[in-house]
């Protein structure tokens, strides 16, 4: 396949993780996602664990480090900036999938990069939260708050790094709701790119 | 195939017309864009000149209403009314595709309906206009403009009566930006819709 580098962003428990995992592999190219952190941890000097504690977290607001008096970027804009550079590495180098963190707008001007959204109704994304992934809805039981919670951290985190909206339809060049299940969802998505890069 | 109904949306001259026609086709199922208006004519008791002049474009503001004493509804709000309900008694019919006219919204309520949205980049779209519709921009041979004043009364129109932002990629089931080209757009459209009614 031509170099393509594929973005995959979505819903909280969309299924979005999985579906980018295996369409990397049915496109045979490499997958990142937490992989990504390891190597923004060797760019940025920090240890992989306050790497990873600071993963796509939105920075306290400037208001508060001018309070705190702080001289320095605070840790969540100096982790962005060196997985900013992390991104276009691997771009320059080679086809793969990358999870999130922003890299629709991180690689926004290149050419040869397809964007992807996975979308699910919220009533799905409980499902998949509660029985596939295990998780433990705080506050008890509301997963309904819980997936509202995890979207909206989701979406700040983007507003503040990418400076644009977050989930407008134009930035992506297909969205699926993954309702059709995961493997089919990846096969489309796989169809659509091979058809841009004229396989 | 059981009762579906697909809306599709879009952005001006990425195709999406061309794409719902086809993708009707390939379904073996009814396709509704100036063909609604007719059936708007008959259930509002307009002319369907009238409604055709009127189609799709927002009403002047409640302001300018008030200010000029008028008692009764806009004609574009009337319009969009009947359109409302003629969306819905197709709805409730038969299996069709619906271009444009807020239709996701007009059902968002309702199961069995896969909202599609289409996209392209505008220099694909200045192309698609210019060469395949031969419309000429004004300002004359300024295509960038002539597109994002078109886009902004999608948008403008869209808003004003869906009451929700347009474009928002949870909004739709499947986005596909159309540089694949129209047969190819289609059939992963159609392809995604077996998949979701289970055949």
């Amino acid at each position: 396949m031509k170099k393509t580098v594929i973005t995959v962003s979505r819903e909280y428990g969309s299924g979005g993780r999985l579906i980018a995992r295996k369409l990397a592999d049915e496109l045979g190219i490499g997958f990142y996602d937490g992989e990504l952190l390891s190597l923004v941890a060797k760019e940025s000097g920090y240890t992989e664990e306050f790497v990873r504690r600071n993963d796509q977290k939105k920075t306290q607001s400037l208001l508060y480090h001018l309070y705190i008096g702080s001289q320095i970027l605070p840790a969540s804009d100096m982790i962005f900036i060196a997985q900013s550079r992390v991104i276009k590495d691997l771009y320059s180098k080679e086809s793969c999938v990358i999870v999130g963190r922003c890299a629709d707008y991180v690689l926004r001007d290149c050419p040869d990069v397809i964007n992807v959204f996975i979308t699910a109704p919220l009533e799905s994304r409980i499902v998949r939260v509660r029985d596939e992934y295990g998780e433990i809805a705080e506050p008890a039981d509301n997963y309904k708050a819980y997936l509202n919670k995890k979207d909206k951290n989701r979406i700040a985190y983007y507003n503040y790094f990418a400076d644009d909206a977050w989930g407008k339809v134009q930035t992506y060049d297909i969205s699926v709701n993954s309702d059709i299940g995961i493997d089919k969802s990846a096969d489309l998505i796989a169809r659509y790119i091979r058809a841009r890069v004229g396989e």
